[in-house]
């Protein structure tokens, strides 16, 4: 009988939850669930579902590999921020509408596993850093780029916090003091330019000028069906103003970036989620941006790379950071 | 006879090298000196004039305490970057006309005494962190502004360096993309707004318009001779064009510094060097500016100060980085 150590990952996002058991080493994904989140049930139904994913991967790891339910270690909670870790609690979760909800008690009565509690961009970065394109990165700067930024650090080998955990909200550095208006009341934020939402946002007022654009074909003629997904696309056929948009987003990203670059001399810099497809349409002008903005010595020291596990990097990183959160 | 170990700190700047004698516990400073650089005599010239000073300082201890030679523990070197700390080299430092150039060995030779070399904006953060205004911080956040804006960073405990030695460039980070260019080559940087050249600068650009104002007074009429000194001193007189670039001047290093909260969430944010003598008239909007575009938990979790030690910050850290590089 085998004695690997089970651990489950939970991704836990404003429309989907991912949970997964990976083995201790990494080596794996065993069993997943991907269910729908349904904000609106409230907390304590959105808990029950991920309780029962939970359940589910469980059953399937022990139908795959025969383990006994004692093999399962524990439950890594990855969710939006801002969160008490201490304390395990979900502050603010305004997508889902939470306030001071005690996720990881819930989690842990539910299942009757330990489990612990960080942020979903935090462990997108970690899973990265584990088995993804940043391995082997002793600083390491993640980027995820989705609905909205966010960002994690890893620093000297380490997952960095902050003093009250809110760290590495890398897409809430100002880039232009007088510029866009940007959801968390700030102005000039990077989020406001370079998120998913707000690339959509720029792609559709570009279209408002009534030249004919791939973008709007394959949108199917509807202006707000035009997402950051249809631009990538689109700038991939050689569309002019697709093309333009994706441009200018490298340039947002790039002067983000630099910053982080100067301030923070990584030697990985990884964007994970849906950018990550846009290739080399997007990397190339970013990486040419970064290159202009910040110091050689920061450039040559780095490499910006997308990330590779793709929509699992938070569930896998919610395996790792349970891991390293436990007494050796 | 006493046991006690002394420590060697210089601050070497582009105007004035400063060294001076600290007990291991940082309770005093004993012995100080300040010579001008003349960074014209070359780096060889300015080796040997550090070297006379810390010979100076040395003595002048040595007949204070009666100290031996053998209870100098060593000297921790401030220096401007690039460096490369391991090698012990300064890569290049343009005010200095210095490339590659091996000053910790150099002064090893001239003194017999062991040597470690650091960023100057680091030492000065850890000079406040050790006996100044940051002491008790886990994350500090350290803002050197002068000629230029240098950064240190203390994380988690522990002086930062990335990747390259580069970490902590906290005056070249982008606030405006389309911004004012940068002597880096950048466009935007907050250094380019927020230095003590730039204040200087945009002073003399506000009296361009031909407004009675004390500063052109205190300048003795001559627009070339205001200074961010001059401007600091005008607006505590209620001058109105100073008093405007003052608060100008807080909004930048606000979105600096708001910049920095987002993505460090630290619990000390250290201002050193003249800008400390700005006194409420900067802090006060300054820490609105803050308060205005960072995340709440991030605010509240920071204190924003002056720095306690004036201009031996960089000399009082350096003697801290000589004793955190040691064996123990």
């Amino acid at each position: 009988m085998s004695n690997t150590r089970y651990v489950i990952g939970v991704d836990l996002g404003g429309t989907k939850i991912s949970a997964g058991v990976m083995p201790a080493d990494g080596s794996a994904i065993v069993a997943q669930v991907t269910e729908p989140t349904n904000a609106a049930d409230g907390a304590d139904g959105v808990t029950a579902r991920i309780a029962a994913a939970i359940e589910t991967v469980i059953a399937e790891t022990i139908a795959k590999t025969g383990a006994t339910r004692k093999q399962f270690w524990g439950v890594g909670l990855g969710a939006p921020g801002p969160l008490d870790r201490d304390a395990g609690l979900v502050i603010v979760a305004p997508n889902l509408g939470w306030n001071d909800y005690p996720l990881r008690d819930r989690i842990v009565a539910a299942t009757g596993l330990t489990a612990t509690l960080d942020n979903d961009a935090n462990c997108a970065t970690v899973g990265e850093w584990w088995i993804g394109a940043a391995q082997g990165g002793r600083n390491v700067v993640g980027m995820t780029i989705g609905t909205g930024i966010g960002g994690g650090l890893i620093l000297d080998g380490k997952l960095y916090h902050g003093s009250s955990d809110v760290a590495g909200e890398i897409g809430h550095t100002t880039i232009d003091t007088q510029g866009r208006r940007c959801k968390c009341g700030n102005y000039g934020c990077l989020e406001a330019y370079a998120s998913g939402t707000a690339i959509g946002e720029r792609a559709r007022e570009a279209l408002a000028g009534g030249e004919p654009s791939a973008l709007l074909v394959m949108a199917g003629g509807d202006l707000s069906k035009v997402t950051a997904q249809t631009v990538y696309e689109a700038a991939k056929t050689g569309d002019r103003i697709a093309s333009e948009v994706v441009r200018e987003t490298a340039r947002y990203i790039g002067t983000g970036i630099a910053n982080l670059l100067n301030v923070f001399n990584p030697d990985v810099v990884v964007l994970a989620g849906g950018v990550a497809q846009a290739g080399e349409d997007l990397f190339g002008p970013l990486r040419a941006e970064v290159k202009r903005r910040a110091f050689k010595p920061a450039v040559d020291a780095c490499r910006i790379v997308p990330g590779a596990l793709g929509g699992n990097a938070g569930m896998v990183g919610a395996v790792a950071t349970f891991m390293s959160q436990q007494p050796a």
